[in-house]
């Protein structure tokens, strides 16, 4: 598709919205394409670097001319920016979040939102152990998914729209799926993850001198280098599903438990081979998944 | 060093007994170097294509002529097979495990051990997700760690040749602890991880079609590809250690489902940011020791 007449404004230049501006400039090549950030040094590198075409530190401009914007910040700041701004908005424009959370966000934002724009509410799942522009770049995305949430609201040609954007970025499975198995499934892939990891460096053998590690410690501890701002946030939002994950996840840790304490050593073969052959079936599920819509 | 002299032994052509032996070949370029394994498939194949010099189905005769045996074979086999064969083994002779686990294996083997012969615990700290020889490859030890776990009994400049032919081997990190602590580590950086694999993919979402997901879950649930024999036996044997920090891992989940469960913003942020700081400094020593140690 062509989008030499479409101007686009990303909110928040930080590590997904700096990686999706400098894919979209390569990939879409817009009119014009636009940065909107409160860090002035963020806005200055940006432009210097053609990431964006502009930076602008007060919003109302270029939303007020552009035709899809991409709000990259996070989940409690997007409702408040799009509360703030939702006069701003230039007639028939479609707004796409990148927040990780969707139910909460989309109550809050529903009783402002105008008629005559499209609020597309999405989720690259993509990320780095470390935030900021410095970190991005326009490959992050490359076969990731990409997850589309939309509401009856929302118009079929937009979710088209951002589908076919989406692949040209270089997402690899873009699906549309429902909020609510949205916040669950994050809780169970992302949040439930995130807690653990840190739930294991929290021991007092990580101050050993002598701790030599292997692939699955890393592995597994990789994302306890966490934002706690952010964290703390998409957690709380989350919590019922997060509870709900936590609850199972707890009822396996303590079947493994008691199979240790007791001795059984029939019942700790017969715990990790059903974990192996649901690791090994969800595996060989999602390699036909990304085969057949890719 | 010279080992031109040097006839070498490994039993169990597995994956790391198979990738020990391609490596050995290689880079240590002995006099002899003989696989020893219960699969006539195997042996065939490795010597075929060269990975080792001549097969054996029965260990008797290779082993009364080996200056060095590695055996890589499960922990409890390792026990019965170093009994079976302790008068098989020729005078002066180093014995070299790769066991995952110490404390049980070097108790179970003293009360049989030859005066003559230097049995030497080690655990090469690398491992793939698949098992067997079609998956070795003389690179999976390149910069892992190797633990040897000296006891009274072993002579210093065997140890020392130990230590040069690992790193020869490509291994990074060789360094000497005692066995208490290597299982006490083992149970934290290894058995842990592999419990909280498996106790993850357990949840029933698991069989949902929607189910996408980004790096952190496909990280975290990499090792619940588990053998359950193998493990079953690892878990058991070092039930004390993997209690111990299974304990103190569920505290840590409590006190985030407590935070999550109370709403307490303050609360979660503190814990997420004092296990972000736990992991960059963990991380930071673990590259300093690797500089400082390479």
């Amino acid at each position: 598709m062509d989008f030499s007449d479409f101007n686009i404004a990303i909110v928040g230049l930080g590590l997904i919205g700096g990686s999706l501006a400098m894919s979209v400039k390569k990939k879409l090549n817009p009119k014009n394409l636009w940065g909107i950030d409160v860090n002035t040094n963020v806005l200055d590198h940006a432009e210097s670097t053609n990431i964006i075409d502009r930076g602008f530190l007060s919003a109302r401009e270029p939303l007020q001319k552009s035709d899809i914007v991409f709000i990259c910040i996070y989940p409690r700041e997007t409702v408040e920016f799009v509360k703030e701004h939702m006069d701003n908005f230039k007639h028939g424009a479609i707004i796409i979040d990148a927040a990780g959370i969707k139910v909460p966000l989309l109550s809050a934002i529903a009783p402002v939102l105008r008629d005559d724009i499209d609020y597309i509410s999405c989720h690259p799942m993509a990320g780095r152990e470390s935030k900021g522009l410095e970190f991005a770049g326009d490959n992050i995305f490359e076969g990731a998914d990409y997850i589309i949430t939309p509401t009856e609201k929302n118009k079929p040609e937009n979710i088209e729209l951002i589908k076919e954007i989406a692949k040209t970025l270089g997402f690899g499975n873009v699906v549309c799926i429902n909020p609510c198995l949205h916040d669950d499934m994050i809780a169970f892939v992302s949040h439930l993850p995130h807690i653990i990891a840190a739930s294991i460096v929290l021991d007092p053998i990580m101050a050993e001198e002598t701790l030599y590690t292997g692939g699955s410690f890393r592995d597994m501890t990789r994302v306890a280098r966490i934002n706690p701002d952010l964290w703390a946030q998409l957690l709380l939002d989350n919590s019922e599903y997060v509870l709900k994950h936590l609850k199972i996840f707890k009822e396996n840790i303590w079947d493994f438990e008691e199979a240790v304490s007791k001795k059984d050593y029939s019942r700790l073969k017969f715990l990790l081979a059903k974990a192996c052959e649901r690791k090994e079936s969800f595996d060989l599920g999602a390699d036909t998944r990304n085969k057949s819509e890719r």
